[in-house]
């Protein structure tokens, strides 16, 4: 009963006999292997986007601190909520690839980015010349750190705000594909017809080992990047294995399968949760998380009965069993039903 | 006939099978994976160096430019030779990791550090106080970049001239494996009991997909590497599959067994070169790298007949036939004996 | 009518005349000089810090930045409120020379940092290990960017909120006579005694031309600020003409009785505008600078009589003669009662 | 007899007038005085370059790393001599300021870049792609650090092998009038005439007290600079103290007359070191620099004598007082006819 994160599932085992696959002989190394070709191929064509640099790296962090430092001046500011990964978990790595670039936390709802907000934030940097930092990038994730999702008129609306000021918008996609199911519409529509300039895509949390893309749909500046994925030790030299799962992934849309299951389970679940009246939600799930807020007697049922997940608020120390606690539950792609039944019977009792 | 490069070659079949077996079930992340134990141990046990902090990558250049950053300041300089692939092969990461330290470059023997002029390099940075760059630590490179291999006694050698002036010593183990046996020594005899205080310890070129250990022997920065880690978007989430890959690497001596292979394939390889009259070795091959010049005739033979290997020195592409070129052959764990003699026979045509 | 900023104005004529003696035959360069032992000694005897390795520098930003990187690590995040200097108008200067430090937002009142929710920013940065930035030092200004002032026991009340997480904490001193002399403390007092671990002193915005010291109580990191300095290429060859500067400031506490002449006249100022019944005062002013709502018929009269101020809210361009508009009005040394008065009668009319 | 370093002696006198003039009641700040735009107009007329972009700072470390900063990125590695300044006396400020980028050393005569050694130093970057680093700007001196000087036909060949490979060429320009009067040519023949792109413009050594000019020729990247500027901490805030410097120096052409002193001087002294049998130079002095050798009871009658320079080369310790030093004697514009005398005879016993 592991909901801690959807990176603590494996990966799919189509994933391993691509490697095994992969693993024939000698190749080009540095991406110069044919599968990448394809791999870049596959990816224009999902995303409809003839012209876009693809590349692979091996961590979520590093497809979104490679791709920021390409957008960011070292003097820039990036545009953010509070809770975006690139805040909060990354260690300051975006930071440290920008070469000092600072991030302005922009209000949210459900972490969300208010439009707004995001106005009034861009706009506070307007008139300190030289002096403050200068307008960077937006940045926003889909689906978010709580679980929520945009819609492609959503994002439309920041990337507009960004737009409206000449600046561009990235996409944290660490769970793209079950922002994507969703939402059910197209890559296109959920990244450049809504304006957004640079996507991480993830695959990590979805069923592979390792492998995330990085797509620029302006490819002016591939070549920055490349030096910058380089320089940042993020090239793989047996690059085949990166390439390998990600062709994994593409092929017979095992991503939006494997994201769908994701999306299922924690439906199943949600529903499971909704039915208990001591258990409420702190906002709508719409993908593959769940924040959820129940009394420690059930907290305590479920950490007896061997479930694993992240306390969010409250303390689970606490000698009341009615205190309420908040739990971060994650749905990855090989939970499946049978995994949220036994959860909800473990709350049960 | 691949002797481009030892990153070119497959991963050995019980890499695989590790990741098949690590595939299993949901585990903790971020190296807090029960397997990661048991390869922490194993490394220690292997360098027989119980307190030694141990950390996994993916890329030789992370493994370097974090143990580097981790060792020297950003005002200090490392020591290292011309061909040191920190120098010429990781487009500034040193630099970039230690946030803008310099390297200065000590003269060599076929790659091989001298120690005078180590020690003059180091005097050199004397008595400009706050002006000149800061001392910082040396690093070399065993296996080194041109195939020659450092005795015990040499990096002992080389470490003293370090520890003279207060300074550490770093060990780039790309090919470490290759060296080891070359020697015929123990790990600990290659490093710690050698005077080195860091080892990169290389997977990825002897049969692994991808995975390199990073050894402080001294734990007291173990918490700073961690965070240089991570902040450099190294930590991998799902981390199980490079303890899985490093374990297997491990296991039965398997990275022995592989470099031996590698090494006799070379060595087999030179000395069919050296029956050859029209061949000859820039120096004397020690592990799995032989460096030979041979006229541009025998180049087009080979090229014909589907060799691939980089031409070090010399234009491929003059009409003399007796033009001589220079060839870096490698030999990688999977070439064999028949691999080598595959490539003699094209040469003789 | 210059009320825009205390580094408008010019310096103090006593400080040219330092200058001129200070230029006399030759002298050893880059802070070697006698002069510079000289105000060494006089800071350590001004702050009762005997130990307190003392530097000089140029600009504010620099004694912040430098200062401020010597205390925080790359992966650490500053704590500091959204006005702060080095938050809105150092272009990333503190991220630059950290290496990529963060700077956390923590809330306040007039610009003076709350320490609840001081309490609260560094606790939140609690739980995350290695994934989010690691508590790094508290940095805040006296008298604050809003003109109001810190007194020794708020200042003690943060770095208490500081000391209990094991964090320093940093002065950022740009008016820091403004302050003192405002408090009737002793530099001491609002400094180490109220646990203060380092102070930008500053000079150049009370009557000196560019000079500003950097203290650090603890002198344990003074050599790697040397070698910050030097790198940052803030350390002077000619360094006498920032030690004759300091040395002039300190002369006959010269700095104090500046800072007096400043706080007066913004008092003299203050006590004019209040006697206006249109004007009011966003928060009551206690250095030397005001913040100050009046309509812009009042705005429009001192324009056209030749004032110089930041309209800091509302639009100075409406057409409407009642919108409120609110002011900045800063006080240097220089303008003295005479010019207070000439402001107030321009604003009559 | 100070002879250690042309930062070692005074101002001229006129400086201090000039910020006497300039120290009259309130100005705008940040380079925004009526005084910056006519230092850049006369800038631009001093190197016939009506376009280019002028900025001032207050250290040439600072104009070196900011100028350097521009014109390389991260990824690039700088060409210059082994005692380049921004190799041996900046503390890494280069590689601080690029964000990481490489210096390589290319051969010399006398500190005078050998343009074969420089041509095959770019080449060899040529093919590593991504791997290696990129090539960046190649950065003379002049005059050198060894007092040579580089005629505006040997600049052009220095640019034009730089220009050949698309690579922009930097002046460091420390003793800029020191080489001018030496080799009585325009400003605009040694610097964009012969190709190059920027200078670094000296004025701290030749009288000024800190204040250097960073000189771009073509503009374009003349925002980022002043961005550079700022968060490198250099842009000052009462700026008028900059500008004085600059206007005094460049009127009636006292920048000219200062060098023409300090090169006569050198001449001087060097025409009576000549006369001495037990003297001989390391090379020709050109500008305001000597490296002499001579024995050690020379050299300890200077130094019982008060003579202060630096021994370059040999053991000032040793016993034998025929033991030959090497000295390195710079003269600045305050030293005089007489103050060469003075050392002479102090030689002579």
């Amino acid at each position: 009963m592991f909901f801690a994160s959807d990176n603590g599932g494996p990966a799919h085992p189509s994933v391993l006999d691509a490697l095994a696959r992969a693993n024939e002989g000698h190749t080009s190394a540095y991406g110069a292997e044919p599968a990448m070709a394809r791999v870049r191929d596959r990816l224009r064509e999902v995303f409809e986007a003839p012209q876009a640099a693809v590349y692979l790296v091996a961590t979520g962090t590093a497809a979104n601190a490679l791709a920021l430092a390409t957008m960011a001046n070292p003097w820039d500011t990036v545009f953010c909520t509070a809770m975006a990964h690139i805040n909060e978990d990354e260690c300051n790595a975006p930071e440290f690839y920008s070469g000092g670039a600072k991030l302005t936390l922009v209000g949210d709802r459900d972490a969300k980015m208010d439009p707004q907000a995001l106005r009034a934030a861009i706009a506070a940097e307007e008139s300190r010349g030289v002096h403050g930092p200068q307008r960077g990038p937006v940045s926003i994730t889909n689906a978010t750190e709580k679980g929520t999702v945009y819609t492609p008129s959503e994002i439309a609306d920041l990337s507009g705000v960004a737009r409206d000021f000449g600046l561009q918008t990235h996409l944290d996609g660490a769970r793209f594909a079950n922002a994507l199911v969703a939402l059910d519409c197209t890559p296109a529509e959920m990244t450049w017809r809504a304006g957004v300039d640079a996507v991480s895509f993830g695959g990590t949390k979805n069923g592979l080992m390792g492998a995330e893309a990085v797509i620029l749909f302006d490819p002016e500046k591939a070549w920055e990047f490349e030096l910058r994925r380089k320089r940042g030790a993020h090239l793989f030299s047996k690059h085949r294995y990166l390439s390998a799962q990600m062709e994994a992934y593409l092929a017979d849309d095992l991503w939006l399968e494997l994201a769908r299951r994701a999306n299922a389970t924690c439906a199943h679940l949600a529903e499971g949760l909704q039915q208990q009246d001591s258990v409420e939600f702190l906002h709508e799930p719409a993908a593959n998380i769940i924040f959820a807020r129940f009394p420690r007697r059930l907290h305590k049922r479920l950490l007896d009965a061997g479930a694993y997940y992240y306390v969010w608020d409250g303390d689970p120390h606490t000698g009341d069993p009615d205190a309420p606690l908040t739990a971060r539950l994650v749905c990855d792609w090989s939970i499946g039903i049978t995994g949220a039944d036994a959860f909800l019977s473990a709350m049960q009792g």
